[in-house]
């Protein structure tokens, strides 16, 4: 199995490297492939060119996206970019995107960016493996970077 | 015919075991693929998969968004990945999301959840099996989630 | 010529109907395809099915968006999809939205229903039978469902 | 060298007429052909046909967009499929939309539809005669509809 | 390698300019083909043209949009198109936009344009020539027309 990992230089925080660090701990043997582009609007070419050229079974895509709505539109445009690229490849790309706004204080946001990248690491190595192993947690009200907030109670 | 249910560990109610159960008591013999991913944005290729590698004849994809503007543009996105994936596969993805601002007690959303869910099942097993099955519903103001509306009264 | 019409069992009035009894008396001899599908993000992969499967040269899209927000982006992702499947398959498809809040009362809407409808039925006969039929209307000023406003007076 | 006009019933002035006589003006020679479509949205599909099935090398596609946030919402969905058939087709479409709501009086109106629909046929004429015709008046502030603004002055 | 250059006559400054001299200088044998387009919506089309037609390995787009909402709508109309035929060629576009109420005055703009012209140029010959070249400013908070902004320091 062989992973891709793309971030930006944009991005505050290298939620890039806390991926690779908890895939090589969690499965030692996976062979991970790392790219690093401008902004996240150049995020899905890169992430094409590591299935394509690279041949990458499954794509972390990091961002952070700053706090200004010409900021918000960037993301939202990558989002498709990533969407259509992995319509095209029938291959996942994981996205994992932190706005900049999302906390109150840069050690909030760094502790969002630490979960959401670990958790989405493991989501990764998951789907790449096995495509039943998320079925039981269908519905459960999983969440990346805060708590799970669980199942609706009625 | 094959069936295939596409479902997310972010949604807070299990809408895809819903539509199991209601296709295999209405159509005992219809074949199921369920394929869970982490979120509503993992949905398109999730689709383009079970159509693809799996054969799906159709496909329900279950999604419920988050109240924040985030979530809903999530959801924007998602859909405009399904629609491109039928485009692309010419098979139907019957989209069955659910917002979490819906309905004002986790009671009432449950309630939409299973409507839905069934409703959809129900809509995704007519189209599957003969195209002119919803002819003489057509303008009839039919809606899933809620009671139907009912045709235009001049 | 071979003519496709796809509608709604959301729409709460039957503009199939109408379009379908507008063709039949303008060209007796016009074969129709009709195609009931659930919501109107189901339109665009019904009208490329009806293009590819059904070898339709031409096709009618019906639908009619509620008055919420989210029932206004499904519309925008309903149109987005008939734009990208009509670009991929070289066949114009006559989108013919009606909007629940474009008129004031029932009887109000019902008549733009029955005008969109019977006068876009004619734009699709058009369009299907003669590329030059339109040019002597350029920059005319048409409206379907509301009377025509007629050319700029400078 | 062929070029295609593609525009509007539902437009209020005939800027195609006006690019037409441009052109026939500016370069006796140049094939032209005319192709009208009810709407905006009409608009991609019917220049995609004229690039592929009359072999346009370059086209014009004129429209007029009403004051509501309908209308611009179909201008954005009609750019986008713009767009993507130019991607599609590696071919030009010079897009020429004239906003309803763009000047206070007629007059006004009309006259930014004579400049734009004038000013871009000649840009269409420049692009498909020469890549590198347009290199000189790079970063200029040039505008279409309006005077031209000039270049930032520091 | 051979970089390509799309810019617009609508924008301001002359961006390309200031990106071939920044090109030349840092790397005097870079072959560089320049294309001038109208507007920013005819941006995604040149750049494709410039990859299939030129075989550019990565091409920069320049573009000024205005201060107004449908300024906006187009820019955003653009990226998307940028992002798809990238993903269509597998080649990077660097998008390099300025808008013109990014600052307070001419002279404040003229900066970001120099600033963010000259070191997308950088990003460009480093993408094109090293796919490694970027690891080490991941998540560094790099900025284009701006000074960085540096990581987090939780």
């Amino acid at each position: 199995m062989k992973l891709g990992i793309v971030d930006t230089t944009f991005a505050r925080y290298d939620m890039g490297g806390v991926a690779i660090n908890t895939l090589k701990n969690a499965s030692p043997h996976v062979r991970i492939v790392r790219y690093t582009v401008p902004g996240i609007k150049d995020l899905p070419v890169a992430c094409k060119k590591l299935i394509e050229e690279e041949e990458c079974d499954i794509v972390l895509a990091f961002g952070m996206p700053g706090p200004e709505p010409i900021d918000k539109q960037c993301a939202h445009e990558a989002s498709q970019g990533l969407i259509f690229t992995q319509i095209l490849t029938n291959k996942h790309i994981i996205e994992c995107f932190v706005y900049e706004d999302e906390a109150n204080t840069p050690k909030e946001l760094i502790s969002i960016c630490e979960d959401r990248a670990r958790k989405h690491a493991f989501n990764a190595l998951r789907l790449a493996t096995d495509r039943n192993a998320l079925i039981k947690h269908a519905g459960k009200g999983l969440r990346q970077g805060k708590p799970d907030v669980g199942p609706l109670k009625g």
